[in-house]
C-alpha cells in the first residue's frame, strides 16, 4: 500500500468525535458506525473464536441470560439467526413479536421495552418498520439494543456478516482489518438502495476497510444523492459497466408491488439489471455474488446464478450466525464491563 | 392493633370451608381464594428466596419438567413473565395460542387440556377470554392449572405481584403476611372495575390481609353492586376523594372502545378520572401508582406519573417474574407431595 | 403361524428395491416405505429406551444439536409433539412457521429449506399442504427430513404410533415386531380415506405386519381404487359390519365444509358411520377405538366414547412423543453414521 494514500483515508475514514450519546450502552449496536475499524476487528475474531468453540463450552457463556427478541416486522432468516445465536450461547430468548402480543393493544415501543427490561431482559434484538426505532428503545431503556433492522435505515449484522464473506473469499486468511484491507476491491450493489438498510449498512461499513462501493439501479430507486452518503462511494447506472468492474456484486430483492407503484415495468428491469449467468460469465467471470435473502428467483437474479458457484448467498447465511454469537456475547459482556469496543 | 378488632377481622375474612371440590389439584391456583392467609406469606417468602438463588442452581429445579403455555389471548406481558419464570427453574416450556394451533379447527378446551396433558404437560397456565375456563380446564385435567386471567373474572397472579409490590412500599422489611399486616392501608383502584380481572383478584385478596379498597370510577364501570365483593371494600365515586385517603393507588387501562359502547365521552372521563401530576402532587403526594399495563399514556394516567417517582409500574413487572417462580415452582411441588399450601 | 403363509407374506410385503434415490439422507422419514420392518421394530425398541431413561440422561443425547420445525400448516398436537420430543433429548428447536416467517414473503419451499440449513439446521421436521412436498425439501438440503404431514399423502410418524398404541393393546409385551405380528388382527379406518394422510401411512405400514384393514366410509370419500393401495386392504362400506370384524376401529376427523361441498348430508354421515356407545357395545366390545385428533365430539365419534375405557385417543399422544424422540434421534444419529436403519 501506498502509506500517503493510506494516510488520506485515514483522514477521510475516520469517524467523527460523536455529538449524539449514542449509543448509550456500550453492548449496543445500533448502527455499523458504533465500531471503529479496531472493534470490527476484534468482532471478527471473536466470531471465529466462537465458532470454533466446543458447542458444550459455548453453552455456557452466556448460560441463564435473558434475551429477548422483539419483531415488529416478521423475518425468518433474521429472527432464527439471532435466536439460534443467543441459544448457542446457552441464553434464554423470548420472542416478542407483533402477531403476538400487546404491541397489538397499542402499547408504544418505549412501554415495551421497559416492559422487557422489566421482565428481566438484559438485551434486545429489535427488528421494527420505522427508521431510528432502535435509537428511541436504547435511548428509553439504557439496555444493549441490537438493530436487527430499522426502517430503510440500517441492518449493522448484515453488513458484519457480507463483511466476512467478503473476506473469506477476496482475503482469505484475514484475521484482523485496518482500513486498507480492501482496497482494490470494488463491490456492486444493485437494485432497491433508496429502501434497502442492508445497503445502507455496507456503504457505511465497507469503505472504511478500503472497499470502492458501487451503487447501481435506476434512478427511482436510487437518487443521485447516494453518492454523497460517504467517501468511496460511487454511482454508475450501467448495470454491465459496474459488474465488470466488481469483486462482489450484491444483488438487492426488489418488491414487484414497488416497482408497479413506480411506474417500472418489470420487464424493463430485469433487461437492465437481472443477474444472468450470461452476464456474470461474461463480465465477472471470477466475482462473488452475494444477496442478502429471501430471494426470488427469476426476478432480480436467475436461479442458476443464485444455484452457481459463485453465489455465496448461503454462506452467508452461515456467516449470520457465527457473527450474531460475536454481537449477542459483545452485548452483554460490554455492558458489564462498561467498555466500548 | 386492637386484639378485639383484629379477632373480628379474622372471622370476617376466614374463608369459609369450601363447598366446592375446586381446586382437585393443589398445585393448582385458580383464584386468590385458593390460598390461605398463610398460603400467601409462604408464597411470599419462597418468592424471595427464589429470587436471591444462584441462576444456575435455580436451573435445575424444575430441570426438564414440561409446562404448557396456553393462550387464547395475546399478552406480551403475562405470556412472558411466565415463560421466563418458568424457564429460570430449567422447565421445558411449550406455547400453544390461538394463533398457530388447533384451535383454530373448534377443538374444545376440554380436547385441548387432554391432549397437553397426554403430550407430557405437568402443568398448565391458561389465558382464556371466558370467566370459569381455568375451572374447567382443570376439572377435566385434573392438573395444576394456573389461572393466567380468564375473562373478567380472576388473574390470581397480578393480585399477588400486586401484593408484593405494596408491601416493599409501605410495609418495608415484611417477610410474612397474617391478617392484619395491612391494617391502615387504603388502596384505590381506579377505572373499568366491571370488566377487570385485575381489581376482582386485587379485591379479593387485599381485604384479607387487613387493607380497605376504594373502588372508583363511573357508574357504567362500576356497578353499585361492587360494594359487596367481599368484607373491606367500598366504593367511592369521587376521584379526588378516593386518592385524597390512599396509599397506594391502582389505576385500570380503559379501553376507548369501551366508553364510546356506553356512551362516555373520554374528554368527560379524563377531567374526572385521569391520574395527572397535579392531582398527585395535590392529593397523594407519598402514594404509590400502581397499573398493570400495558398502560396508555394520555388517557387514564399523563406519562409524566407513569414515569414519576412514586409509579411502581415496572416494579410490578418485575415483581411478576419472581412471583410466578414461587407459583410454578409450588405448581409442580406440591402437586407432587399432594399438600395444599 | 403357518410358515407358508408367511412366506407368501413376506414375498408380497417386501418392498421392491427402490427405483428412486428417496430417501437421500439414511435419517430421513419421508413415508413408512423408508423403514422395512426390521427397522420399524428397531425403533419401537429404542422408543421404549428412551421413554424410560433418566430425563437429564436423554437431556444428553442431542445437546446442542439444531432441529428446525417447519410448519405450513398449522397443528398443536404434531407440532407441540416435535417440538417436546426434541427438547426432551436435550436439541435446540426453532420454529418456523408460515404465520411468522418469510414463507409470507414468496420464499420458495427450496429457499427456505436451504437458509435453514445454512443457519445451522441439522434436520427439518416438514408440515406442508403438498403432497410430496418432504420429498422436494429432502432433495434439495439433503438433510434428514421428517415428513409431519404433506398434503393428503403421509404422516409416517402417525402411523408409527398407532402402531405402538395397537401394540400395547393387542400383542402386550410385545418387543420386536415381525410379518406376522399382526396377523389375525383386523384394523378398520373410517371416514374420510381419501383425503386422510393418516389413512395412508397406516394402509402403508399395518399390512406389512400382518395385519388386514378395512377402510370404511360413503364412495365420495373412499373411491373403490383405495383397496388396490397394497396388500392387505379391502373395502367395506358397512360400517356395522367392518367394526364387528375389527379389533382396532381408527376414526377419521370429518369436515362438516367437506362434507357440504360433496353434497353428502352431515345427518345421513352420522346416521351411518358415527361410532355412537351403541354400536360400540353391540359390536365391538372389546375393540380399542383410536383418533388421531383433533376430535370433533358428536359427529364422527361421540363423547361417551371419545372418553370411554375403549378409547386410545390420548395414549396415541402420548406413543406420540415417545415415537418422536426415536425418530429424531434416528435422524440425527444415522446421518452421522450414514447406516440406514
Amino acid at each position: 500500500m501506498n502509506p500517503a494514500a493510506t494516510s488520506v483515508r485515514r483522514q477521510l475514514h475516520t469517524p467523527p468525535v460523536p455529538a449524539s450519546p449514542f449509543p448509550y450502552n456500550p453492548g449496543s449496536m445500533l448502527s455499523v458506525m458504533d465500531l471503529s475499524v479496531e472493534g470490527v476487528s476484534q468482532l471478527l475474531a471473536r466470531t471465529t473464536a466462537l465458532e470454533n468453540e466446543d458447542p458444550l463450552v459455548r453453552d455456557r457463556i452466556l448460560a441463564k441470560r435473558r434475551i429477548a427478541l422483539l419483531f415488529y416486522e416478521s423475518s425468518t432468516r433474521t429472527r432464527t439467526s439471532f435466536e439460534l445465536a443467543a441459544k448457542s450461547l446457552g441464553a434464554d430468548t423470548t420472542l416478542v413479536s407483533s402477531l403476538s402480543s400487546s404491541i397489538e393493544k397499542g402499547e408504544s415501543l418505549k412501554d415495551t421495552g421497559l416492559t422487557l427490561r422489566a421482565l428481566g431482559a438484559e438485551a434486545i434484538i429489535l427488528r421494527h418498520p420505522s427508521s431510528g426505532a432502535a435509537w428511541l428503545l436504547e435511548a428509553e431503556t439504557r439496555l444493549p439494543v441490537i438493530n436487527a433492522g430499522d426502517g430503510m435505515h440500517e441492518h449493522p449484522t448484515q453488513a458484519l456478516l457480507d463483511l466476512r464473506t467478503i473476506l473469506a473469499h477476496l482475503r482469505p486468511g484475514t484475521l484482523t482489518v485496518s482500513d486498507d484491507t480492501l482496497a482494490g476491491v470494488t463491490v456492486t450493489i444493485v437494485g432497491d438502495i433508496l429502501h434497502s438498510r442492508v445497503a445502507r449498512s455496507n456503504m457505511l461499513l465497507l469503505p472504511r476497510l478500503g472497499a470502492r462501493v458501487l451503487l447501481c439501479g435506476p434512478k427511482e430507486l436510487l437518487p443521485e444523492l447516494a453518492a454523497q452518503a460517504g467517501p468511496g462511494i460511487e454511482i454508475e447506472r450501467d448495470f454491465e459497466a459496474a459488474i465488470r468492474q466488481s469483486q462482489a456484486i450484491m444483488m438487492l430483492r426488489i418488491q414487484a408491488e414497488r416497482l408497479a407503484g413506480l411506474q417500472l415495468d418489470l420487464g424493463e428491469y430485469k433487461a437492465s439489471y437481472q443477474l444472468t449467468g450470461q452476464r456474470l460469465a461474461a463480465l465477472a467471470p471470477t466475482a462473488i455474488v452475494m444477496h442478502p435473502g429471501p430471494i426470488i428467483r427469476g426476478l432480480e437474479i436467475t436461479a442458476g446464478v443464485a444455484d452457481g458457484v459463485q453465489s455465496t448467498i448461503l454462506e452467508q447465511v452461515t456467516n449470520g450466525v457465527a457473527i450474531r454469537m460475536a454481537v449477542v456475547e459483545r452485548a452483554l459482556l460490554a455492558a458489564r464491563q462498561g467498555g466500548r469496543a
